[in-house]
């Protein structure tokens, strides 16, 4: 049906995967996190004729055509699947709505009771379409181009379970998860299958990359960091790749500062996307054995112009001469001018960075093949 | 009419003003941000009695009462002046009310004209009955008990000014930063005066060490976090230093992650505060030059008995054999039971950590003088 990523591999390099797997490639690879959304005429037209967030994701159609959006524009290397990271609590069964303006709305979940209703095996059938989409995405999409699927760390969905809507301080997750670490636990385990399951989903639809988003890792103190966040993406990440090793996986702990760190010689993680608090310069010393991924301040995109300009030049600096993806160091906000995105993704695919070949391996550049 | 703190210092060590000069104290000395408040229920009364917060910050008697309400229970070794950080904005002329259960909600600062209409010399008049409180305390204090002033950063300041009320992300705060660095330039410039002259002034009526708060420092990207939030906080701490050399300044620059690091060699900053996600043994390594304060998770103890306990030691382990102040990573929840407060303190103030004579000049102990 559809050819492995292995495969197509050999016929054409693709930057993107070239450097998630450690190679220096010619040019530094880009695509934003939320580079198919809110921000695009396009998509807003779609969404005003689909006003239900889900029925958008669970469209085969509407999926493609949203994720191929922001390609068909601006040719980024990577086209992410556009989706949500709570279809995977829908699919469980946990009552979650997505309303415009306000975020996720979720029944929280509050006792053993109510966890005994979620249940793994409705999730491949549940998200069917959306692994559908996926295939019909890896037809689609130009050589040159990596599909890149993607999950919501557990924690992260535990969050918002708990919680029951978006928060600052996620207090009441946080609070079950000290008071009743043996219910969180459990809790925690069902996300680890679930989301190990939905992310191998994605690869034998055709996704050749996937990357774990713990959007609220920030908020977990030291000791519960490592229960909650480290230990339980490890387990997805290993998951994943025991079976798909070939497969990236990008790791995207949001806000976790020097618990970056954790994540640095991990075998299962190839990737680690920095939000735009961390310093490059760190980075590139304490992280080295990783391929990074980031971390342009999405604000400074939302400003534009000569702003965006010297930070995108900044990072470029920082991370030349390393394996490296650039990236926002989170999603890219609705009120952003698209010309501002076409901008940065023509500066970041036109400069080239020195290249130390003492250090590592060049990969072959693709020839130009935009959409 | 009041003691000098070296004065004092000289008739009784103090644990706490030991520490941060970075002597090694015979045991950690112990105070909570947010101690005194709204966990408290004699906090709750007067707060029955004087609904208007800013009345209750600017009534000296009460500051006094509410100041000495937490230190009278539980005996912690600092004292922190009960107050807030916007006072600083309402001394200038912003127009701001903080309201019950919502936070603070300011006029927002939009342009030059509204920038134009603040003026500094208001606030040594508007805020003389907080100095006023802190000379009552300074007479008040057993000798044991350091008297802790504090303000907010320039950042966190003008961050609540632009937004105009409290915010997940600040957007509209950092997007006038990006858009108008010139005019937010001078919008924190006006607040480096400012809070530099309300932490001179409380170390003038009595206040022994001093604490600037950055809450808002986590939502810099890099190079923002070095304009916004370093270079202003250094400002600040170098003028009070300049003039009051021997009143220790600590710092706490929350959620920056590897940031922090940024603070440790500065001889302006004698402390510095972590939040509850900095990791103990990185921070140990990283930031050795300085006396650190922290890091309990105020959630760990919401969930109080086994679970403070073991995250208690926990931070003492990671911490012993050097100057050390135990505080939470951020300010005590307004749901905290106050037995679970006092169970802490004393287990702190129990604790004795292994001292490695090697390394440190340990203090001389102060007798127990609790009130």
């Amino acid at each position: 049906l559809h050819k492995s990523p292995d495969h197509r591999n050999l016929v054409l390099p693709k930057p993107l995967l070239a450097a998630l797997r450690g190679e220096l490639t010619p040019r530094v690879p880009i695509w934003l996190m939320r580079q198919a959304g809110r921000y695009l005429p396009e998509y807003r037209e779609i969404r005003a004729r689909t006003p239900r967030f889900f029925e958008r994701c669970y469209t085969p159609e509407l999926v493609v055509e949203i994720t191929l959006q922001p390609v068909r524009r601006f040719g980024m290397d990577g086209a992410i699947l556009f989706s949500d990271i709570l279809v995977v609590v829908d699919a469980l069964g946990g009552e979650v709505e997505i309303l415009e303006g306000r975020g996720p709305v979720v029944e929280p979940l509050a006792d053993a009771r109510a966890l005994e209703r979620l249940s793994a095996e409705r999730l491949r059938p549940h998200l069917e379409p959306v692994y559908e989409a996926v295939r019909l995405l890896a037809r689609a999409l130009p050589e040159r181009i990596t599909l890149i699927g993607f999950a919501g760390a557990p924690w992260t969905l535990a969050a918002y379970m708990v919680e029951g809507e978006t928060s600052r301080d996620f207090h009441r997750a946080r609070r079950l998860a000290r008071a009743e670490p043996d219910l969180f636990a459990r809790l925690i385990g069902l996300l680890i299958d679930a989301t190990s399951d939905h992310l191998m989903a994605q690869i034998e639809a055709g996704a050749e990359a996937v990357q774990i988003f713990d959007s609220w890792a920030g908020l977990l103190p030291e000791t519960e960091f490592e229960r909650w966040c480290v230990r339980p993406v490890l387990a997805v990440a290993e998951r994943v790749k025991a079976r798909h090793p070939a497969v990236p996986v990008i790791v995207f702990p949001r806000g976790v500062g020097a618990g970056y760190r954790r994540f640095r010689d991990e075998p299962a993680v190839d990737g680690l996307s920095l939000d735009a608090t961390v310093p490059l310069l760190w980075a590139r010393e304490e992280l080295a054995g990783v391929c990074l991924q980031g971390n342009l301040d999405p604000i400074a995109l939302l400003a534009g112009g000569a702003v965006v300009e010297r930070e995108t030049d900044r990072i470029l600096d920082a991370l030349a001469g390393r394996p490296f993806v650039f990236n926002l160091g989170h999603g890219v906000l609705p009120e952003t001018d698209p010309a501002e995105v076409q901008a940065l993704v023509e500066r970041v695919q036109r400069l080239r960075p020195p290249i130390d070949p003492a250090r590592h391996r060049p990969a072959g550049e693709a020839p130009d093949d935009r959409p």
